[in-house]
């Protein structure tokens, strides 16, 4: 088992995110993250949803930490984007 | 002081939002709960970061909950949405 299980959250369909959280918890990890900023924030909340309502319901959502992170544009200028990052556990 | 003060967040832009937040605030509620769901969770975490990071930075966040509403379609079928709740508290 890998010391930190991730899972980063972007435009792909939410189901892949999904498989790639319940997968990981079959596989042992007693903890996942899920990571995502701007506006993939919401697809986050909903990966961690659908996987504690119908698929590891023994599942807790331990933590969830927000932030800011600044990007660099491509015309030099500095942008903020917000993050979250929400901690999954599971009860054995 | 109303009880409870709720600032729910839709799609307006984001700022309009912030003025709400800070103005509770500087008008004495000690807490404010942002709530949105679907897209506009992104939106919510964009207004609780602004607030710490420019106008308010003794707020804490004390705690964020997510959870799942059902929703009625106008088709009759009802589809599940995601939630947020962003309990902000400043610090006295």
């Amino acid at each position: 088992m890998s010391e930190e299980n991730i899972v980063y959250i972007g435009n792909k369909p939410v189901m892949n995110y999904v498989l790639a959280v319940v997968t990981q918890m079959n596989n042992g990890a007693p903890e996942v993250i899920l990571k995502a900023r701007g506006r993939a924030i919401s697809r986050a909340v909903d990966v961690a949803e659908i996987v504690r309502n119908r698929f590891i319901p023994d599942m807790d959502i331990e933590n969830i930490d927000i932030s800011t992170e600044e990007i660099a544009g491509s015309d030099g200028a500095n942008t903020n984007v917000s993050t979250i990052e929400i901690h999954l556990k599971k009860d054995n």
